[in-house]
Order: C-alpha cells, then sequence, then structure tokens
C-alpha cells in the first residue's frame, strides 16, 4: 500500500466520476465555488467510525449513503439547502481493497437524490478502524437559518416521520430484537434525511434528532432557555418499532440514529407546518409544549413523569 | 467515557473559545456565513492520522498547529485568503485527557497568527489513533485562483523557502538524523504555510510541496501536460540540511512535508516575483524549467540525469 502511485490512482478510481462543479477533478490543491447570488453559506461536519457510528459488516453502499445523509440532516435542521461536500477518509490496512468501490456507488446514488457533488477531501491511511468525515456545504437565505435558540414558552413541539426506528434497528443487527420484515435495520442504514420542508417562518427552532429524543430536545431546550414536556404516547411510532412492544419505550424515547427534525412551532402557525408537511409528503406529529423553565419532562399515559434513565447517546 | 455529557462538556471545555463569527457558538447543527462580497469560496480538507502524519510523542500544540497549517498551505497555493475552519476529532480511549488542553492553546495561537476561526465540526470515539480531520474555508477573488493546470513549456520554476527540512526533521525524531539545534525538527512540526504572497498575475500554477518536490512537480507537470527539468544544486537548502550532508540529497528531493509552494512563473514574471517575495518578507529560488513533454528531471552537477529512487510520499 505505499506505491507513490496508489493514492492517485484510489482517488481517480473511486471519486473522480463524483466530482462537481468547483471540485476541479479533484486535481488542485482546493476547491472553489460560488455559492447563489444573495444566499449566506451553511457548513457542518460529521464523522462516522466503524465499529461505532457503523458496524464493520455493514454494506458499503449503505455507509456511504448514511454518512452524506446525516450531514444532509443537519442542513434540515437549519432550514438549508445542500449544494456539495468534502470527505477525509482514513483507511485502515485490512479493509477489502473493494469496499471503496461500494462506497463510491453509493456516494453516486444518493448524489443524484439529493442533488450534491463532491468537491474534494483527502486520502489517509489508518492502523485503526476506517474513519469518514464528511463536511457538507449548502445555503440559505440571510437570517433565515433555523437555530436551536429560538423556542419560546407556548410553542408546541413537533417531530417529522417516526421516532425510535434508528436504535431499534441497531438493537435488531445486535440480536437483541427481532424484525422479519427488515424495516427497523433499514431505518438504522438509510435515515432520510427531511430536506425540502419550508421551515422558515413556520418553525421558530429545529434541531435534528441524532443522539435520542429527549437529549436532543433538551439541547434545544438549554439553548432557548425554556422548558419542554412532552407525552410519550404522542410520539410517532412505525408500526415495526410499536411492534417491538412496550419494553422498548426508553430506548425508543433514548436511542440514537432517528435523523428526523424536532421543531418549535409558536402559537397560529401550527396549521402552516400541517399544510407544508403534506406538499412535501412528510408526515409532522405534535409531541408537547414548550413552557418557562429547563429541562424535559416525558409523561406516561397516566400523565406520570417518566424517569429517564439515560436521555441520549453521547459518541464520546 | 460514556456519560452523555461528555461530548458537550468536551466541546464547551475545549473548542467554545475558538469559535468565531457564524459559528452559533458551536451550538447548532451548521455554521451560517458570507463571504466577502464578490469573492468565490475556496475550500480543502486535508486529514492527520497519529502514527502516519505525526509521532504519538508530538507535542499537542505544535499538531494543532501542524493541522491548520496543512490546510492553510492548500490556500495558499490557490492564491485565497482564509476564513474559517470545521474539525472533526475521532478519540481512542487511551489518549491522556489533557492532551486536548495542548491541542485548543496551539489552536488558540494559530488562529490570531492567521486571523481564522473554528466555524464547527464533531467529536467521535474510535478504537484506534486519533484521528484529525480539518476543512479549510476560504475566499478569493473570482476567476484568480491559482491551478496547478496552467503551466506552460518555456516557465521557469520556483519553490518558496527551503526544501528537505521537514523531512530531515522526521529522520531527526526517528534517530537517523542528529540536529543539537533543533532547526530539523521544528520545521516538521510547525511548518510556515506561504500565504500573503500575492500570485495572481505572476504565477500560472502552483502547488504546495507536501508529499515530496519530484512527486508534487510531477503532479504540477501531468495536469499542465508539460514536462519539467530542475537542478538539484539549485534546490534551497537550509543551513541545517546542507550539514546533513549530500547522502540526504535524494531524501530531501523526495520526503514530504515541506508545505512550501511550487510556482510556474513566465518569461518576463520573475522580476514581479522576486518583488512580490521581497515585499511579503518570502523567500523564492528559481529551480529549473518547464519544457515539452511529460516528467520530472533532476540533474546532477555534472549536468546529468539522476535516477529517482522514489519521488514521493503515498499517504496511503
Amino acid at each position: 500500500m505505499s506505491r507513490p502511485a496508489d493514492e492517485f490512482d484510489f482517488i481517480a478510481r473511486h471519486f473522480r466520476a463524483l466530482a462537481g462543479p468547483g471540485a476541479l477533478g479533484l486535481a488542485d490543491d482546493a476547491a472553489v465555488f460560488d455559492p447563489p447570488p444573495g444566499r449566506s453559506v451553511v457548513v457542518c461536519a460529521d464523522a462516522l467510525v466503524s465499529g461505532v457510528h457503523f458496524l464493520p459488516g455493514d454494506p458499503a453502499d449503505t455507509v456511504a449513503a448514511k454518512l452524506l445523509r446525516v450531514n444532509l440532516s443537519d442542513l434540515a435542521a437549519m432550514g438549508a439547502d445542500p449544494f456539495g461536500y468534502l470527505l477525509t477518509v482514513s483507511v485502515p490496512p485490512d479493509l477489502p481493497p473493494d469496499w471503496f468501490t461500494g462506497f463510491s456507488a453509493g456516494l453516486a446514488a444518493d448524489q443524484d437524490c439529493y442533488d450534491v457533488r463532491l468537491l474534494g477531501g483527502d486520502t489517509t491511511a489508518t492502523a485503526g478502524p476506517l474513519v469518514l468525515s464528511l463536511t457538507m456545504l449548502g445555503h440559505v437565505a440571510p437570517g433565515r437559518a433555523l437555530r436551536r435558540n429560538g423556542a419560546h414558552a407556548g410553542d408546541s413541539v413537533w417531530v417529522t416521520g417516526t421516532i425510535g426506528d434508528g436504535t431499534l434497528g441497531l438493537a435488531c443487527l445486535q440480536g437483541e430484537l427481532d424484525d422479519s420484515s427488515g424495516y427497523l435495520v433499514d431505518r438504522y442504514r438509510l435515515p432520510q434525511p427531511r430536506l425540502g420542508l419550508p421551515l422558515a417562518g413556520i418553525a421558530e427552532a429545529a434541531i435534528d434528532v441524532s443522539d435520542g429524543l429527549v437529549q436532543d430536545l433538551g439541547h434545544l431546550c438549554r439553548e432557548s432557555g425554556v422548558a419542554a414536556r412532552i407525552e410519550a404516547a404522542a410520539v410517532p411510532a412505525s408500526a415495526a418499532a410499536r411492534a417491538a412492544g412496550p419494553s422498548w419505550l426508553q430506548r425508543r424515547l433514548t436511542g440514537g440514529d432517528d435523523y428526523e427534525l424536532l421543531l418549535s412551532v409558536p402559537a397560529g402557525r401550527e396549521a402552516a407546518l400541517r399544510r407544508a408537511a403534506a406538499d412535501a409528503g412528510i408526515a409532522v406529529t405534535r409531541i408537547g409544549g414548550m413552557e418557562a423553565g429547563e429541562g424535559v419532562t416525558v409523561l406516561d399515559e397516566a400523565g406520570q413523569a417518566m424517569a429517564i434513565r439515560r436521555p441520549g447517546w453521547s459518541h464520546f
């Protein structure tokens, strides 16, 4: 793996076809691009590590898709539109040589799906597990980026899609839960970034649910200086998640990998949210409200505060 | 290391003070910024892996500085001005808890030196060696980014600074070479990105010398469709590198970690380059020229083509 031509060949073989305008064919020291006129640039970075964020046996194309999508989900939470991305890969010596063939195919499919292109990056060796770091660039109308700090007491709290499928999918892969349909594993491997929901002027604050509903709602509360009260029974569950039974409720509320949006919506804008969501084909569900104070309270079906054993996932 | 608050506390302790305008206090899903009016955005990403790009015992503040500077060097090679950066860190369990105190201090010092600020990023665990990935954002006048593909036969070939100190510094750290002054080790650990040299209208093509002079000159030739002929004796060496003796010549020409600029300059612009370099306080040296054909020829003092055993370093 130390012949000088290898790195160049590796990039040419797996990544050059993914390069978009501004990437300069991945042949230069940096990419150059112009954001659309009158738009602010939005940028985020998330890394996936083998054995931490995905399992070593996960298909390479779904790992690629997840890497793109977790970053697209961050842009969706800011109300931004994606443009392109940079990728750094740190590759262990024992990875099968054709692993990146599948990885590249997964990127190619999602590039078309989400209209983004590769802009640049870096390829390095590592003695340890595969590390994939992606920086996503997008754009937003100036001053219209959705923040975590905009929620107010009296807002209602909403989520897109269903909550808990990702963490139950991981439980299936780890042999703790059975899901013959494959639905939950699919949700773990292929999150759906909720781009395309025009939230400006509707939501006051947003975050994507990546590390567990209760923990991420807690982040939004802390940044906004409010408390949240949600009803466990109102948190939307897929049919597969419901079939897992009530013993999985805590994990559904606190597990990671949902990549749904959590929104704080002022009174009077709920109908606008429902219309926008219907137009975008994205389900939205009201799960509670914001109030004065701090922290997150989850009510059970008897209206009692649930004891949350661990509010979410820390990657560190 | 798995308490949910750890990641949040880690970011607050080590990184929040580094955040600049647009980073939103590192509290949101993404950063938002506006490039200066009328400028194109330039973006690059380079990762450093412990045991590959730095030694596990290297001081944390110099690792931080090197991570920033190798990316700043890429912007310098494009003729761009830096703005800010995103950082993803993948941290092994055995790293001493205070390692990031020194790392953060190194970033802070260089942020002031190069006028860049932290915009965002991600913190993850890994079972393997420390992986640090940085994405640098900058800006350039539209259409004025320096490319690798602009060289022509008849251009002269120039380098900034001195060549080979970085790889000789690594040899010192590995016990292969003695350098009591510490100059070479310092050059390995703390490259000097050659920002501030106004190359637009002077150089036709540029690359930063990161993987070895001969190999990087080869990249520039290949992208431009030309050949290069350089004289080994003309390649500038520091006093410490000269003191190592002639047996290190091959390594100086082909080792990595110089982070100097390699420039292709058309006839008639040499004086402009010398003036610009003098104004910026950066040494520039003519080492050869471009001609029709392909590949890189290195002439020895007798005017004979040297056999280059390995043109440069591949990280992969």
